[in-house]
């Protein structure tokens, strides 16, 4: 694994957990975590039980030992690394988004194309991997909802609220490639794609920053810098609101933000089809809501399922009906399937393109934005 | 009263009974109905305890015993009533839409400012008196919520599912102005401006028509025709989406539909500031959310305000604490209002220049949605 | 109507609006109000607007013009007035509790067995006409939740939580009769009873009283006093518990408590049968919960219906899907219920031997807690 | 380890988790895991993670490279592996319910004593370690809500609905020592005096089973038997409803039922104090609601706290505000509870002694029931 920041807590926890619930064609082996500094991976791989450590990613490539590689470092690496990783036979995991630019991302894209079709790459929206939002794709692709007319899609966080919140890389265009758009908005896109089974063909956007200037932190301020005084740009997006069309028919309405206050983790979806409805939150992730339409009309409502049952995705692994998961259960739930994936030479899914398409939505989004919200194409 | 449907049973209901809960300087008297039928005007006007009828609405203003004209007709007869009233002398209140036009509104908004300082016009947008929607504005007024940045308004319900729903005007271009968006968006947009205080100046938007063809009412065949297999075209929307940017920084979201599966009534709003946010569904229209900000962090979340004590608006003339009030309650206090006002001679509202600016935003999202939704500022 | 206190404004709005909004046979003549002071009932009655007043209930009764008795007084005067109006063979309607004692409700249910086929007494527990709660019933009734095996019901206010709110007539047991048991406890017993369809045979009960001393009222401490610390013995109970056995084999708990800090109105219904649940609150009173255990085992969940459409118990008479009922509905509905059943000469219901019924079961709770809780048969 | 089943699974994850996220004094080694069958207990073992196995229980208590003995067989063995571990100077951790009789439990609380100072042994009560029950507990014993009045207890569960389903253990009171009662109402009670810091000191109880024979299990009718034919008696309850008093004055309601038709998990608590309320309901873990009756009336109600902000209990280690925890987190807390204890020679809690005092509240509830629910003290 590829980075120790709070991904690789997450990552590990699902290579770590994932067999010892489900049952795997092959276990797993934390073998080495890689870092910048020595130190810190150190700590990192002690902590969270990998084998060994080291300071540059390309050790790990040349091990003949290592099968998989991992990336959760920040976006702007993960070109670099996963190009090498599959160049060199390794399967690859890539945290989202799958680049920060999109010719990185389809640069990465041919990569796992010209991997051939024994290695594979997988993109870790690992929401995906959320039961209910499992469910939900299972019950609109059943036909359970009739055909899909309408998605409302939003991530709404609010840790951006406080203006004297600090301005970290993420805040920063060159580092971050975009704002909300691609650290929550990237999720809402494709989690509506997923459980509508369409994918976005066209957007009307717009960006929004709130707080232009924000404190430098205090360890990039140096010796002569005043903590809370020196203040820098902000120069990504505080809100991306968006509409598009869905080249199954579907229209819809994305948000994301983390100027939402008191939404914590609120990664919504409401779907509307021709005989029923689904609804999703986050933030109450073990359970969904379903409409059905053909019910007789005095007895029909919002269903709120509890997706705990043996028969709900992933779930016949865990406890009793009723027994919640948590969010970390969605990165065990990535790890089960990429194993099971790559042991049967599968492609796992998302795959690099599906993760390209993505990023091709989003920087429609910002192309439009900058156009006056003009309408544009995804192509 | 001009007109005698659906909202004329909600007006009557409204002026029966504000006097019995509320102290009014002046009892109303239901004097005259009017409609084009005499047979279905006698019908209402017993049902509902209005004391005489009429077939021409002229007669109504040429009394001099009535103060003041009620008009629920469709919105394409509002201009022609409003200003032959305020001519006349009438106090006016009018059902929006204002208008199915932008220059029969602003003949109306003129025809009020026309009628000098003691003839007073309102339009009906009744949302507003919603004891829990007045007092999200309170809250966020006081400044509870800090300043607005963010709005989600939507307007969701679904009786047009079904694509064999007949072809009622309300489908129809020339005689209902526009669909979903001025039918269900008027109450979104002026609902938002109302509780954030601050007016929309530009949106960019997008209009859907998902059923295209639907069944010619059995009254509207005619002897020659088939019930079922006379189609006409539907020629407004199913779907409005846009956002839109206010005078006070916020930026929005809005929508309005008429096929959101599994919502009935669904007017939401979410309002987030800088310091506290506010939501509010029309479906659970007794309470209100609240997030404080400024609270010790681990004690933060939304609080569920059940908007029924004897301080909050309204609410003191009527039931206990816990007691919850209804639909109709709206137009009761509509006419409590409506009455205070004009017997102290201030303006009541919302103004007709208040459903003009309303009408205005509905219009920049029509030119948006015309021309590949481009940003479209309103003036 | 005898009485103009809180729930005489409730049944004037009933009787006022009933014929507006439901087709009735006759339409009911508000023609006079009787109470004991003419100054306060001279005012009600122009506010309600009731033709004429008198200040002894005695009035009531000798008028030939009068066909109907509505009483909303206290529970202590319900007997000697309904079985005066009975046997003058005028029908009758009381505000539950049918009487403060069990020798009472058994004279007035007598009185109006005496009455004859052709005069009716009903008893007001309105709450069973609050549409969720009588398509709870319904549902049951129809089998859609099997045999009913558990209920859970209880009635939570919280307007006694202040040690200093004041000593009225409710907390002494001499006016009151009982405290939450009979105020509260009453509509939980009925509501249990009435959406089941299944009648409490044994009880086992714990009844306390949490604040034993409160101020006496400005109004009852005379010249001499002083306000706030002239004190006096509550003899009522703040909370009842009980466990009760039904004739159908269900076995259920219920709760009164005015106590209940954050609880203003929650009548809450839970029933559980072999095959379904059913799950309400009168805090949310427009929709009903219901558990299909026959749906298939992955779409199981509680659907919340919206108790608003068309087919809904009531609602045919009212607004669209989706538009909400207030608390003063069920006395509309009780006043179209009663004038429908009156007029067709047949028992309306609840009928006073259901209010004794009822009385009976609370008597029944109050023995038990005197005697250490041991289980007691309600015969 | 002494047990592999279901509680086994979800202990195991807790020794594993604990570590790798929370800085512990030491990390515990997974070392035997003992079961009955050689085959099953290696086949847990390989799957969890445990290093050896082992047939024999006093292997592990032989063994002097073993400190800590996990046991989670069913509760008719704790007492007996209990009592030798501690004897031996191993530290315990014994699964909820203590014991399956009082004479047990007293036993084995003896034998923690007597084990002396530097010897500890804990009881399994899971749920306190649910953050949101953890805060709940800081809030009521901080005094946010003053002192405690009412309390609502109950832990609903619907696995037994189906009349077939099979005759297992858990339904002979041999085995199982009693039903709802011990698996649920155990956990009801422990919760209620942990939140309140009040203990129960007299009960009034019920006790009923609705099915009263089943299916005898496949495995247990042996070769001569019929599938579905052979039905044994039910010995235990299949519900248990009681009511309370607590040693500081509050008064409360217990429900435990394995009856309750659409609820899957949902130990529910509710405590009303002079000042404040709380709410939570395991279905819905990661939050709890508050109500602050100090705060201004109108903006008064419950405030849905989402438990996952770092300043909540255990929280600090895991994900951003808004992540989810699961269900066995609350092991994963209870190892690091544990082990910090035991490192830092404190008593963990909840000690037998606690373990003890719940059961004498539970055979209490039974002596009650047997007696006619006569009200019965907690000596």
């Amino acid at each position: 694994m590829i980075g120790h920041g709070f991904m690789g807590a997450a990552h590990s926890q699902g290579w770590r957990v994932a067999p010892r619930f489900h049952d795997l064609p092959v276990r797993p082996e934390m073998t080495l975590l890689v870092g910048r500094s020595a130190g810190a991976v150190d700590a990192a791989a002690e902590k969270w039980g990998w084998q060994e450590t080291a300071t540059d990613w390309r050790e790990a490539i040349d091990r003949d030992d290592i099968d998989v590689i991992d990336i959760v470092t920040p976006g702007g690496s993960h070109a670099e690394i996963a190009i090498a990783a599959l160049a060199a036979g390794k399967h690859v995991l890539c945290e989202k988004p799958l680049a920060n630019t999109l010719e990185e991302a389809e640069a990465m894209a041919d990569a796992a194309d010209r991997a051939g079709t024994d290695v594979f790459a997988m993109v870790g929206f690992t929401y995906r991997r959320v039961p209910a939002a499992a469910f939900a794709r299972d019950l609109v692709l059943s036909g359970a909802i009739g055909d899909v007319r309408q998605v409302r899609a939003s991530y709404l966080q609010d840790w951006l609220v406080d203006p004297e919140a600090p301005l970290t890389w993420r805040l920063k265009k060159d580092q971050a490639g975009s704002g909300a758009l691609g650290d929550l908005g990237a999720h809402a896109v494709d989690l509506a794609q997923f459980i509508t089974g369409q994918k976005v063909t066209g957007v009307s956007g717009l960006l929004n920053t709130f707080v232009h200037e924000r404190p430098i932190p205090l360890d990039a301020i140096g010796l002569g810098g005043t903590p809370g005084l020196d203040r820098g740009q902000v120069t990504v997006d505080d809100l991306a609101l968006f509409t598009g069309r869905f080249d199954g028919g579907a229209v819809g309405s994305f948000e994301a933000t983390r100027m939402s206050t008191g939404r914590k983790n609120a990664l919504r979806l409401e779907v509307a089809g021709t005989t029923g409805a689904i609804s999703f939150d986050l933030e109450s992730m073990n359970s969904l809501g379903f409409y059905d339409a053909t019910a007789p009309q005095t007895r029909q409502g919002f269903t709120e399922i509890m997706v705990t049952e043996p028969d709900h995705p992933y779930l016949s692994a865990w406890w009793p009906a009723g027994h919640a998961l948590g969010y970390e259960h969605g990165f065990v739930h990535q790890a089960k399937d990429f194993i099971e994936a790559v042991s049967e030479k599968r492609q796992p899914t998302p795959s690099f393109p599906d993760g390209l398409q993505v990023q091709k939505v989003l920087a429609g989004v910002e192309r439009s934005a900058a156009s006056d919200s003009i309408w544009t194409s995804i192509i």
